[in-house]
């Protein structure tokens, strides 16, 4: 069997209890699997939370982690969302400075041509929020990087099915 | 002395190596606190990622998980938000069942009160994304819910220093 390397996005139903997520993680950990990026919250039902985390690997290796996440009794449900038609999205918030015209000027194209939108404010400083795939916020963070990036904090990649494709529809409200 | 119990926020910047996430963690449900939510990205700095955290527990507790956190190697800095000035945000997508020209109108006037965004459709449901403060998202949730909430992933909660507060700001740039 031949085997390749890829970028996996997993998304898991998990019991909310205290320890589950350190053994998630710990099975990446433990076969020598970066994590990328995590995210984990609250779902519409009170008992579950879901961790959406992306990381790159072994095929062959993934499946096996992917069945060993089965079997930890807490989790629900795991969906392989790199297998199937998804949208990704993350949120970044940034803080540029831009205590001239000219750089509010630049920072006013860049945040309409992109569909970011400002937050909060300073009289030289700017906080921008961005929602987009993971590759297009790094573009965005390159346009600004001219002007000086102050402060930047980005949310994990989270990802959900395409609406109309029930294979992997229902994850949310129904999954209990 | 006397101590409370609070909702903690803490932004954590970490060398990137595997099996760090798990220390981080596992730091936390060792003294029984449950992780609310947990965001883990990249940073300017390829070297360094980023850790936000939400928790409630213990005043004195914290301090002492945060002091704990410091001696950990791979961990660069860690900040309270809680106490200082900060913004919050989380970025949530949901699918919400629209077949009927009413139900649209409703999901169309939701959306536009709100400054959420249509992001994929099919002809019969709508998968849209709102980036707010977590208890609006939760209101978002609730407005929404008598259409049909069909799925729903939360981004954990993301948080930065305001601009121009001088105590936070810097700790995604120069952080290394």
């Amino acid at each position: 069997m031949s085997s390749k390397t890829s970028r996996h996005v997993l998304s898991i139903l998990v019991e909310d209890r205290f320890g589950e997520l350190a053994r998630i993680v710990g099975l990446f950990s433990g076969r020598g699997f970066n994590i990328d990026t995590i995210a984990v919250n609250k779902t519409l039902d009170p008992r579950f939370s879901r961790a959406v985390l992306t990381t790159r690997g072994d095929d062959q290796i993934i499946e096996q982690i992917i069945k060993q996440l089965h079997k930890l009794v807490r989790v629900r449900k795991v969906h392989h969302m790199t297998d199937e038609k998804h949208i990704e999205r993350e949120l970044c918030l940034v803080t540029v400075r831009a205590a001239a015209p000219k750089a509010r000027e630049d920072l006013e194209r860049i945040i309409n041509l992109v569909g970011a939108r400002v937050i909060a404010y300073s009289p030289t400083a700017f906080t921008v929020e961005l929602s987009a795939p993971s590759k297009e916020v790094e573009n965005f963070l390159e346009l600004l990087r001219p002007l000086g990036i102050k402060d930047l904090c980005r949310s994990a990649t989270i990802a959900l099915a395409r609406p109309g494709d029930d294979k992997t529809s229902n994850i949310g409200e129904n999954a209990a």
